[in-house]
């Protein structure tokens, strides 16, 4: 129903949900603030996953790692050595590309889609003198080799700008959950199979980003690492990749825009013995959503050789087996969540006499608002906002009452409001008030001592 | 209850709470990582503050702004010019110190305790001379002058590391509300008084971090700005400062251990005409715990200039007078907090068999797991985990099946668990179990069926 990125971005900013970020002074190339309605819908939405993959899970648990770590995580890990880029310079004009993206840019130009990414970088130094390739600047070839570029922001901690105090911002949630892996196995005494769920920021100077919050240098991860036993990797991979699709669904993800994309052998991370993808149907084609992948005992394995600690668990069940855990890891970045439900939510719907509503089809749990309150006339007022305070102790509730009751209905069309409570003279009387569904737009009489139970039965999932 | 800090860090490492951060790798100065069980207490603390300051308020909204903003914002904010520490080396040995605290260590050293911080650099640079103050490192008096430190993490954003993508994180979540205040406003259509809310993680790039979680480098705010009519401010200013004392009362933390300490002129900021911390009585004394600070028109008028954007409120309320709004800050850190209801939680109880029981008294709100549920026997599991299941849809649960009752019992008063629920050989018959209250360590029966209802009042705050 969406009919580009431009119309929700357009829509997000209007309504309170996403603002350019620093907008007043030009914005900050990339950044975005979650508006009094987005950050709800994120909230909703980071509350859910925790729900499922932590607090109702009997097999996992949660951390919150610093996003400062000591440098070594990075070495171990191969961020340091590998997380790179390929930069090329001109020399005359000192413009700075992705050299593989200028390569495909140009002869994608020429009607040539090849990929790039992943080659030599002799080969790609070969195809832009075979190609021709030219400065898209200043159209000199007097270009600098090709240079890693590392995608890890550094910063320095301490008083001193050396090497001694550089650090880095961390460019995933995981590696904080894989150095911790014995404090959780031992503090809470978890036998295998177990999981470690955290959510947090994590950072990427990434040279392409782009796709309003699809892909943003500051993101949001909700990443499990969950630890098994070797051999039984294949049995938890399929577990978790049913269970995150299934939860999409629950939340009322429409199952015609989700696609499990299997990861060919070239494709794989060299760590990964298989990976799938769940992809969502953006409005710029299919993107990942949720990688889960099999990790093998790649990362635990890395970090006990950089730090000497010993990362074996004793299989007390399996005749004291010793062996370094397998690793499943569903990982789903909480922007790019919100952003698929808002694609979702997304409707222009023709009326009968001919007028167009726009209305966001969140599912009632996820919906920033879960209700909204009006009182018909100002004159009701105090009793409406005692129906607010009541229903506002368990839910997420608006106050609103500025407006024809029509007009009402139409702004929390388009925040996707799923119910509106219209507080009118008869409920002085009776006690009941008017209950408009967004989707149906019908209209009921409930008891005001009904309200709670009814948006607590809609917002289960 | 609690000898001091070191018990206290020793306790949070052991249980689970917190660990040190990147420990494998010898840990990264004042990182702390958040374990199973410190992460659920700081969401719980978070949720509340959220449930209170933003769900339940008929006048505040939520934001969620990026960490990376535009510069131009700290130019603005006065950060990049004041916000500094006194830095000077020594010219031998290359150390590097705070100047002020240099000098305030060396004179407390002979006994004088004289505070240094805030004079100019002459005035320090002259006391050194005079009190022939040395290099603590080799002895030398071959000093530098003394120079800004600036406490903003700096970092590069982009391709090229030049001034022109130079960043910061952000020192404090306070700006991303300043500069989102007419978005907020315009998108929510908000009338004044009305307040933003935000959580979110900060960087101070301090040169004396300390006290475990009490100040770290990477350290999370729950900040509000509350905007209101100029000469309306004194009156929010007390009524917010009431309505946090009362929010910390009303989850347990008790009031002998908080004190209200009004900021004198000398020490108010330059923006603040007046400021007062609730303070807490933490083992090394009390601290600072939470600023509520009257900022007037300050940072929306230094924004305004900046920016060009225009700040005024028009007050329909009052023949559409025209004024830049003035601004009540209650300014709380989300780690301080958990701190603070750590310290105020830890206990050691004489048992009248003459043993000694640790336990950590949090509020049944706050407490990691608000129940645990026991089989009594292997042979109850599948019935207990049932029990467990039901319950964990809407309470943090523990399931804990190893070891006597007696050991889970005292398990579970370590971390703070309020209500230990067993299910026994009766409870197959009758449908009841047994809920073992942490404090009174009294038993009682209960059905199955009243104990969600039973936790649900316990939770209320």
């Amino acid at each position: 129903m969406l009919k580009n990125m431009d119309e929700l971005v357009n829509h997000c900013k209007h309504r309170g949900f996403i603002f350019q970020g620093s907008e007043i002074y030009g914005g900050l190339a990339n950044t975005w603030d979650y508006g009094p309605l987005g950050v709800e819908l994120k909230r909703n939405l980071k509350n859910a996953w925790w729900k499922k993959f932590v607090q109702e899970s009997p097999y996992n648990v949660g951390l919150d790692a610093a996003i400062l770590m000591n440098p070594k995580t990075w070495e171990a890990s191969g961020h340091l050595g590998n997380f790179n880029d390929p930069m090329i310079d001109c020399k005359d004009c000192k413009s700075r590309y992705r050299a593989d993206k200028l390569i495909e840019e140009k002869l994608s130009e020429k009607g040539d889609e090849v990929v790039v990414d992943g080659l030599p970088f002799e080969e790609m130094e070969k195809m832009i003198q075979e190609h021709g390739i030219t400065c898209p600047e200043c159209g000199s070839s007097n270009f600098t080799e090709i240079r890693q570029f590392n995608l890890m922001f550094k910063t320095y901690q301490g008083v001193t700008e050396d090497s001694s105090s550089e650090i880095y911002l961390r460019p995933e949630t995981a590696q904080g959950i894989f150095v911790n892996f014995k404090n959780v196995q031992r503090t809470m005494r978890k036998k295998l199979p177990f999981g470690i769920a955290q959510i947090g920021k994590s950072f990427r100077n990434e040279i392409t980003p782009g796709n309003f919050i699809f892909r943003t240098r500051e993101f949001e991860q909700m990443e499990m690492e969950f630890f098994c036993r070797p051999g039984t990797e294949k049995e938890w991979f399929e577990y978790w990749l049913d269970f995150c699709h299934n939860w999409l669904k629950s939340l009322g993800l429409k199952d015609e825009n989700i696609r499990r994309r299997e990861h060919g052998e070239d494709e794989l991370s060299h760590y990964s013995n298989f990976t799938t993808d769940l992809e969502y149907k953006f409005p710029f084609g299919w993107g990942e959503l949720w990688g889960i992948a099999s990790r093998t005992d790649y990362d635990l394995s890395r970090h006990a050789e950089y730090s000497g600690e010993d990362f074996e668990y004793i299989d007390q069940q399996n005749n004291n087996e010793r062996y370094v855990p397998y690793v499943i890891e569903p990982a789903l970045g909480a922007d790019r969540l919100a952003l698929a439900f808002l694609v979702d939510a997304y409707d222009e719907e023709k009326l009968e006499d001919g007028s167009t509503r726009t209305v966001m089809r969140f599912h009632p749990a996820v919906a920033p608002y879960q209700a909204a309150v009006f009182p018909l006339s100002k004159k009701l007022s105090e009793q409406a906002q005692e129906v607010f305070a009541d229903l506002s102790k368990e839910f997420n509730v608006d106050y609103d009452e500025s407006g024809s009751i029509g007009k009402r209905y139409r702004r929390h069309d388009e925040i996707g409001t799923p119910f509106c409570i219209t507080y009118d003279f008869d409920s002085l009387e009776d006690q009941q008030v008017t209950v408009r569904d967004r989707d149906t737009m019908e209209q009921k009489r409930m008891p005001i001592a009904e309200l709670k139970n009814f948006l607590k039965e809609k917002t289960k999932y």
